[in-house]
């Protein structure tokens, strides 16, 4: 069914230990969106200013994107990021940000698109989030995601998106702030009780931890030699899960469905952090990721 | 076949954030001893003081250990240590440490002994190690651990054991002070470039990385939420990982068998970390640890 995303589309500069990004592609639309469109179509709702590069916009079309719902807004400005990583690709500071158009008002979401399903709410103001929720009637199956700033800022207003979606996908530091507990099935566990019908709990590395009434699963992330940049990670992870359950038309009360998305994310980041931006999504084949998807599955085989 | 441990026998005192056990017996070998017990026989190889109390000799016996090469030395006192975790229970400190007569000679391996087969050399000083390995003539597959205190003051002889052994178990943070590498799955890379044929990377709370010249493996831990203390976790995740190897004659050539290994040592350490010394696993039944092995492995069968 219908998938779509509410995102930021950005310009990022990205630093590694291995090389540089210079004003890449970025933001989590991008990054959601390329992982999404290896389980079929996906929609986007997301603003950028008139520097936004033409051959950004290319970039979505190549990975079937339908971006009408992509403003390019006269007299704004896009987003934009630059972020260092250290040396063991865990910790990133922020050397700057520009929100722009992020802060301005919100894109309208087509006409077209009120018939969206599966709705992923990316990071965003939390009222921004269910402002653009409610212009989805038909929604099925809606996920958040949040980070720290909103969580310190905006605490009561990211309750009222917890009690309103089906899930969360939130990365472990994250879930540490919003909960106090400092594992992260404790965390998960608290952040269930606090209403979406199941949390997923990104650990980087160490894999991820879904939590629902009917059971807690924990996945490894592939093991991989080649990191090259893990921005976008997460997001792409998003777009796998989100993805996955969208082209199976998956309820959130099907445990076992979230578990293969959990496994379907986790495949899809493990290629979006060989290359900067979207780099290896871009070159990726669906024979690809079907054999990466069988190895991971092997690999968690006991026989 | 016949498994041995030669390991540490000692007096803990631990403080955790749910609760303090006072003097308890500890060391890897019990936690070791107490896993592998679930899988078939085991030897034990260690010494203690003349203060140890007969109550704690009782519980080897308790788990079926053959305790013919357990010393109890005169005018020797046994090995303490007194350590406290932190809130988040994944860094603890150490308050005291008394090697006592760890640091004395080793204790005689017994002939009885000279034919078995599975070895773990737990954590003692490498030239040790190797002078143990040295009695066992038929022995089949060796497996050591070891300490960032012996990779920061004895690291050449580490690394002669490093090419003595057929495996390695370490956890993440003395892999990583061994290697330089940041990462469970690199700095697994460059052990195994050192020597032995196989390695096991411990993350604890986040599982382990298995790796081998024929291929990688990340398994996550069990999900837990109880967590009372983690001291021996890692020890007995060595006991059920070479309980298993034994039991069933795997060679150090035999991924599969190393993988299936990887999942009962997981599985049975999950039950250690559930109380204080080995209170748990001198309560727990095969049935209950057949039973959460079986929860382990559907949690990982991705359908």
């Amino acid at each position: 069914m219908s998938l779509i995303v509410t995102g930021s589309i950005g310009i990022d500069t990205v630093e590694t230990p291995t090389g540089k990004a210079d004003q890449a592609l970025g933001g989590s639309s991008i990054y959601f969106c390329a992982a999404a469109s290896y389980f079929g179509d996906v929609r986007l709702v997301g603003a950028v200013g008139e520097d936004f590069p033409p051959d950004y916009i290319q970039e979505f079309k190549h990975f079937g994107v339908d971006t009408a719902g992509l403003e390019v807004r006269k007299g704004s400005k896009t987003f934009r990021w630059h972020g260092k990583y250290h040396e063991n690709m865990n910790k990133r500071d922020t050397i700057s940000v520009d929100l722009n158009v992020l802060i301005e008002a919100l894109p309208p979401v087509p006409a077209a698109y009120q018939d969206s399903a599966y709705i992923f709410l990316a990071v965003t103001a939390p009222d921004n989030q269910l402002a653009l929720l409610e212009q989805f009637p038909k929604r099925k199956l809606v996920v958040a995601d949040t980070i720290d700033f909103y969580i310190n800022t905006q605490r009561d207003a990211l309750e009222k998106v917890l009690k309103a979606v089906d899930g969360l996908i939130i990365n472990d530091e994250e879930a540490t702030l919003l909960t106090g507990k400092t594992d992260a099935v404790r965390a998960a566990d608290a952040l269930l009780a606090m209403g979406p019908k199941f949390v997923v709990v990104k650990k980087g590395e160490h894999g991820a931890v879904l939590n629902h009434r009917h059971g807690t699963v924990s996945l490894p992330a592939m093991p991989s030699r080649k990191v090259i940049d893990p921005t976008g990670a997460g997001d792409s992870f998003a777009g796998g899960f989100m993805g996955y359950l969208s082209s199976t038309n998956a309820s959130a009360d099907d445990f076992a469905a979230l578990k293969r998305a959990l496994a379907h994310g986790t495949v899809v980041a493990s290629y979006t952090i060989e290359d900067f931006s979207v780099g290896r999504l871009k070159k990726l084949t669906q024979a690809e990721l079907d054999q990466r998807f069988a190895e991971y599955k092997a690999m968690l085989s006991i026989a």
